[in-house]
């Protein structure tokens, strides 16, 4: 579903539920419809009592998954309001990954009460799980997995999952452990299901399997589970015994994450972590401002010539007229370039040795772009200023050595559009080397490579300008 | 694996073992190694010969893996050489899907051969979804998916899945519909094992599950999978009819695509179909040139502002010093908010209503940053015309009814200040309100907000910036 009419329909029947206590209702409710969507139609239930009545008359399988998708204040406010056997019953159907999940925003009192309720193994794992550092594999892997030594027979592997597999976070790709406790191989429950009963879990096992460490950094995982088309991966320590595991669907979270973040340094703004409504007005100031400070502070350069040529624009003032035409057209060049540079890296395009490759074939792509933008400038810049869109007159500079209007005309678009063809050839150029440089250090050419280009672009582009004024346009004319 | 190291060491063993015709280890790295490390290590393998041999000596499930994974030269010169034995041994091999990925790009005489090869049911699944427009839920379906009356007993069912599953793309959920074939439900593997042998599908199948029509957009798609985390999704038809399946490591490589369409967007490159390296170089102008000269068109009204105002630029020099570091904050700001937005709008964040929410913070968020901003910049510009920066002096001017230079200096300062806070405030709104009309008339923020804030932040900043010169400053100023 996820139809807006059926989002409100939903929501309409659930707040009547709830209003008028209909507990029969509820519960089909809960049955019929994906939590997510339930979730989202409590959004603004507020009142602490309405989301008290649905935990307690609804079965504790659905509720768990319901209270990982409520808004913080909403978790906030619950756990508060919890009984210790309703706070038991809840940790109890959670897994140990959505636990650590919500427990790092919460206020250290509730985290305690949290971490009381759950039984001593199931704490371990939200502790340790709460130990590793944001934004790695250890910090989006859960601690619900089976294993099995690699002699369990078919039969024996599938009985004890029988027993034991509603624990688990899936079933559907079991482990298979040598006898020091090393991940030696996969098994998926398909081919353990259509195996023969006597056949041992080393006969059947998958060995060409990934897996990453526990710091391994979540981008790195989402690019290993889209290289390998996987479900599921394993975790290992350093010794290749198993710690955890990571299913696709936190991965698919991943990856729209780091979209986001790619989008938001893109953009010039600094990482946000939490939904845009949820952040307060001065950490999103706090993520914008020093960018625009900064941004600020690197025009000093461009500033610096502008203000050194202001004698030439003095004498003719339609200089400044296209300044911002050309440094923009420069910039967007260059922005393109870095862009096209960033999407692909992000596609995992570029393997060793492709870079000399990338840079020549955006050195010709340059070359040619700048051919057609600044053929087409010319033209465009004659049109504006013999329809006097832009004003550029013989008679507003009487001292000048042409004959008339046109050939002023010619010589200004001239000016212009070489100096944007090498604009443009330089910051295509600087924004291939920039990426390369990037990634060569290991740095995300989101964040780098874009106001650098920039900078050196509006810097080189302006010099250009006025070098080519001073030098030939510009005596030419008799200034 | 897909370390560096570990990829080079591949590649050396497999061109030895394919140069020396080594059978049996060529056969156990296809064992040991992921296929897609392996296809890697023969992208630069030419000679049709050392392919044909890996193609023969390697067990066909996995050189049919192998070849949807190979360049698309690669793919088209084994199509042309192999024999009609091979070719079918290929292409019984194949999922539907993938066959109609490859054949996308063939010349029409390889799809036919191809197509021959293929047995009447395959060929006609491929046909049709060779028929899906592009991008749509059609194009990224499988059609090897398993489904059973909700009458058939749990035993029976695992029975026809032994016999027919080894043909599927998944087993791990099957798909569930009534006597008139409509789809009514789900049923988990683990669900269906661990399920008693005499009880019916209809009794243990879920029926909260979510489906698509074949013309849902794959970004629709890669949502809901997202959302509902989900593992599997029906494609139905109009009358509610199952048609086909999405798995979600078809919907992780959306993921990537839509990801990497909105970085292209955002950097005004137009969508590019083909990795970078395989596109050609005028392929790449064409979707850079023309987003470069929309721009400069749109930049006519900069120029129409800038041009009127050249009489004051002539008595005032200076002025045309901050027109860029005006611009260029005003674009930075609203580039800022529009970023933000995009990233919220590809995080799902904004529900019904929730858009005058948006709106309102954004305009607190402008009027704050817009406050640090112009404080900084303020002390900023003093601080480059008190140090020379940017030459400011009375001397060059010396008409001004100002008695020293740093009134002269606090003077520009605070009109640059000033213009900076409107401009940034009002690109912010522009940016915030531009966002919520293209998602109201469903247009890619993306594509539309960008360069019309762009063009709508230079119009306005430069005409406050010269009004407040032409009707304040400059007449204080005695100009």
């Amino acid at each position: 579903m996820e139809n807006e009419e059926e989002i409100v329909e939903l929501e309409k029947e659930i707040l009547e539920c709830i209003s008028q206590r209909k507990v029969q209702k509820l519960r089909q409710l809960f049955e019929e419809y994906p939590i997510i969507d339930i979730a989202e139609a409590l959004d603004n239930v507020e009142n602490i009592a309405d989301l008290l009545f649905v935990f307690r008359v609804v079965s504790s399988d659905y509720t768990a998954e319901l209270f990982v998708e409520l808004t913080d204040a909403q978790q906030e406010n619950l756990i508060a309001a919890f009984g210790d056997k309703q706070l038991i019953e809840l940790v109890k159907n959670s897994y140990a990954d959505d636990i650590a999940d919500y427990l790092e925003d919460m206020p250290a009192n509730l985290v305690s009460r949290v971490l009381k309720a759950a039984d001593p193994q199931l704490r371990a794992d939200v502790n340790q799980l709460l130990n590793y550092k944001e934004n790695t594999a250890g910090s989006i892997m859960t601690t619900e997995y089976l294993s099995f030594n690699k002699n369990e027979t078919v039969e024996s592997t599938i009985e004890k999952i029988r027993e034991n597999g509603r624990d688990a976070e899936t079933i559907l790709t079991i482990f298979v452990r040598d006898n020091s406790r090393n991940l030696v191989g996969t098994v998926n429950l398909d081919d353990l299901v259509f195996a023969k009963k006597e056949q041992i879990l080393s006969e059947i096992m998958d060995i060409d399997f990934v897996t990453v460490s526990v710091n391994t950094d979540q981008e790195e995982v989402a690019h290993l589970f889209k290289r390998y088309d996987l479900n599921v991966m394993a975790v290992v320590n350093a010794t290749g015994k198993i710690c955890g595991i990571i299913t696709v669907d936190d991965v698919v979270d991943v990856m729209s994450q780091e979209a986001a973040e790619d989008i938001a340094n893109l953009s010039n703004v600094s990482n946000i972590e939490d939904p845009y409504l949820e952040t307060p007005v001065l950490k999103l100031v706090l993520k914008c401002a020093p960018w625009i400070i900064a941004l600020m502070i690197l025009q000093v350069f461009s500033s610096l010539i502008l203000s050194n040529f202001q004698g030439e624009i003095n004498k003719f003032a339609i200089l400044s007229v296209f300044t911002p035409l050309i440094t923009d057209s420069a910039g967007n060049s260059g922005g393109q370039t870095t862009g096209l540079m960033i999407r692909s890296i992000g596609l995992d395009e570029f393997h060793r040795g492709d870079w000399k490759k990338v840079i020549w074939k955006e050195f010709r792509v340059a070359c040619t772009v700048a051919l057609v933008v600044s053929i087409f400038a010319f033209g465009w810049l004659m049109l504006e200023m013999s329809t006097g869109i832009v004003q550029c007159r013989l008679s507003d500079y009487p001292s000048l050595n042409v004959s008339n209007d046109t050939v002023l005309h010619l010589l200004v678009a001239l000016l212009v559009s070489v100096t944007l063809a090498v604009s443009i050839i330089l910051s295509k150029t600087f924004g291939v080397i920039l990426c390369w440089f990037s990634t060569k250090i290991k740095k995300d050419p989101a964040v780098m490579a874009e106001p650098l280009v920039t900078t050196l672009v509006d810097v080189t582009s302006l010099l250009t300008y006025f070098l080519i004024w001073s030098f030939v346009i510009g005596p030419f004319l008799g200034i």
